[in-house]
């Protein structure tokens, strides 16, 4: 006898799950789509040198590989010759490579969403699972901050309307962090293992991260001198955190952060350009919740240019619900030509997490799978069920019929435990007269009515 | 640089790709729900042990299998050893396993609709892919012929819905078929074989079915007079599929198909038990195209009663577009109690070749992107040209925002490329007086009007 759990961090999901997960991909799409963003998918299996070098090095690991066919396994015992074949891992790269290879027909901006599975070989934990989905956007073949600032748009928009009330979304810059890291002192060589140490701040704390730091080989000096701007940075969003914030509140502090960071490195090129790329998402997007936080340093390696990450503020979810940012050498990685990109993804799994926590979905979801159960009165007359079934489904009717000549109560009492709206029986006496008895469940009321009729009284 | 294609058998979606299989798998979701299926969705890995056993050997030899992590991989060269892990195979080895481990949650009768990728490591072919979609609807839990009846009608409407007009439901039963085996003296060792082989009557022809059956040992005696039968049921059959058959002659056929088996096999309980499901099913079917095809066994084991297949008589393309049956034994193969199931799968990719082919899509599905595309006039009008796309979000409207302060032709060129209805221009002017210039890039008429009146114009 086979095991009937799925495998170890997958799921199954029933009817109530799928009607609440299509219910919040319906507002994603819907909403994205408002934007002229497209859809596009791509093979949850790519080669496996598609992905790569693609995640740094932890992200390497959790990639699940396909082992070849039979002939080809003999003899071989490296990881390397049993597989060639992945499972998708997110779809950015994937994007990248569609970018790449269908570059000339494509328009010269192309905005796609994409809501897909991936797959990742973590340690399952509450609410970490193999297998999730991830609902990205993405805007290629443009730098202008404009980009940026409509992907928060459309991503604010699609919160606002699951009723989340609570989000604020952070923003950061790899090309500030590179200035925040050498104004500092640490070296170009050290910013990559710097960035995943602080990446992981708010989980560890500054100790931890300061001692991650000196394992890397990082001065000491330059270690203090980064992690005290970043200190001062927290203090001031400390205290948007703890407040209901206003987005009057919000321009306040980003006003300040940016002082705070363009006086610690003012002659700093390369953070300048990112501060003022800051300061024109900030600028086109004041209505929205939008915080500089020098914290967020996003883990994937190939983000080069402003950084964003969607938190909730309240209730018991910590973590974010959402993040991106613009990664302008990653489809040059896939083709001769460099096309930059920007992009978000919605992480579909939390947002249900905390949409169930909340209970914020609507009432008409926890619906039932039919409107009518017609009953079957006798072998013989089945033809008639059949038949009157069809006609209440040309209604738009979502119409049961039991599938079994078995005694009438047995039929109304899986009508009640499947929740039906009503029931029809087509006895002899109904049939002769052209007539059908119909319930209703829910008040209980029994009348027999002309055949014509019925769809009316449901439908009311 | 890595290769930009997808994997070996794989394949990317664009956009106009996306909205066709959206448009298909909206009406068989739509069709299904109005029967009383709700969806069900299981995860794309699935423990290997679920999926062995289940689909022959040469299904076994086609399942993807995912290669164990890191350390367990050392000294092991057995592919058992390498994994335990698989994809996806089919929809239907997934639903009995959740069925057994759901047993109590679920109804009575549990009837689900599943729309999802499966893997098989097949040879990729013209029209044959290695990652494709099954539509597959199932419902378990009773044995009545009711079921296959209103499984047969479900698809019946799908396919006229899409638009087909030359589909026939070919309808047999694997009782019926160990009836004609047992009485031509095939032995029941021999009656997988046997099946198997004539599976690929169509493909393959009498001749080369009566030498795989040599191959397998029957005896001369018995594959003649199994042989002989089948031929006469073909004989029978090819009439009716040379011509336009109303439902009329299909009856007429059905009945004498029917004679025909029930003379040869008048002492063989199970296959006249067989033929009456048959009989049943067809009775209730009347007005859906089904004929009674004993050439039809299907390939997969676990099939125990009824089997079906739905092929399109017109056109070039040869092959079924879906089919199912009856699978009393696969569940209990899960779980300690044994219950009944029928289930049809439709294939998606093949749906969608013919339609291709045939041009059966709704014009409406060649769409543009967007309703309206807004331009950007200047580097400091940028938040007016957000806040009109907003505005115009709010009524519904698709719109695009051109992402760059670009010269005015550069971005009406774009608008024309990527087939935009309608451009609104938002300059220093139209600022002033609360107006915006809209072309309509069909007719090229272009005026400037009201600022709230846009949305009138454009739904026109």
């Amino acid at each position: 006898m086979s095991k009937t759990q799925p495998a170890r961090g997958m799921r199954d999901f029933l009817p109530a799950d799928i009607r609440k997960r299509e219910y919040v991909i319906g507002i994603i799409k819907e909403v994205y789509e408002s934007y002229g963003f497209e859809p596009l998918e791509t093979p949850a299996v790519e080669n496996l040198e598609t992905l790569t070098g693609k995640y740094g090095e932890e992200g390497n690991q959790l990639i699940f590989k396909i082992l070849k066919r039979g002939e080809k396994l003999e003899h071989s015992t490296s990881e390397k010759d049993l597989s060639d074949l992945a499972l998708r891992y997110d779809l950015t790269v994937p994007l990248a490579r569609v970018v790449a290879q269908h570059k000339n027909d494509l328009p010269k901006f192309f905005k796609r969403y994409q809501i897909q599975p991936v797959w990742r070989a973590d340690r399952p934990a509450r609410g970490r699972f193999r297998e999730f989905y991830q609902c990205d956007v993405d805007a290629i073949g443009s730098s202008s901050m404009i980009v940026e600032a409509e992907l928060c748009a459309a991503v604010c928009e699609i919160l606002e309307r699951l009723g989340f009330e609570d989000f604020i979304i952070r923003v950061n810059h790899r090309k500030v962090l590179t200035g925040l890291l050498e104004t500092s002192g640490i070296e170009q060589n050290k910013s990559s293992d710097a960035l995943i140490a602080l990446d992981k701040l708010e989980k560890i704390g500054f100790q931890s991260v300061h001692d991650e730091f000196s394992q890397r080989n990082i001065p000491e000096e330059a270690s203090h001198k980064f992690l005290h701007i970043i200190e001062r940075g927290v203090d001031l969003s400390v205290s948007i955190k703890k407040q209901n914030e206003s987005s009057e509140k919000n321009e306040n502090f980003n006003e300040k952060m940016y002082e705070l960071l363009d006086n610690f490195m003012d002659n700093h090129e390369k953070g300048q350009e990112g501060l003022r790329d800051i300061q024109k998402v900030l600028g086109m997007s004041k209505d929205i919740p939008t915080i500089l936080d020098i914290t967020l340093a996003r883990g994937l390696t190939y983000y080069t240019g402003l950084i964003f990450e969607v938190v909730l503020t309240d209730g018991d979810f910590r973590g974010s619900i959402g993040g991106g940012g613009r990664y302008d050498g990653l489809i040059g990685m896939f083709g001769k030509e460099q096309i930059p990109a920007c992009g978000f993804s919605l992480g579909l799994e939390r947002i249900l997490v905390v949409m169930n926590e909340r209970k914020m979905f609507p009432p008409e979801l926890e619906t039932n799978s039919a409107d009518v159960l017609v009953t079957i009165w006798n072998e013989e007359s089945v033809g008639e069920s059949l038949k009157l079934a069809s006609e209440l489904r040309k209604e738009k009717l979502r119409v049961l019929v039991y599938p079994e000549a078995d005694k009438l109560a047995k039929q109304f009492k899986y009508a009640a435990q499947i929740n039906a709206s009503f029931v029809c029986v087509l006895g002899e006496t109904e049939l002769a007269e052209n007539k059908v008895t119909l319930k209703n469940m829910r008040t209980g009321e029994q009348e027999t009515i002309d055949r014509d009729s019925i769809s009316e009284k449901i439908k009311i």
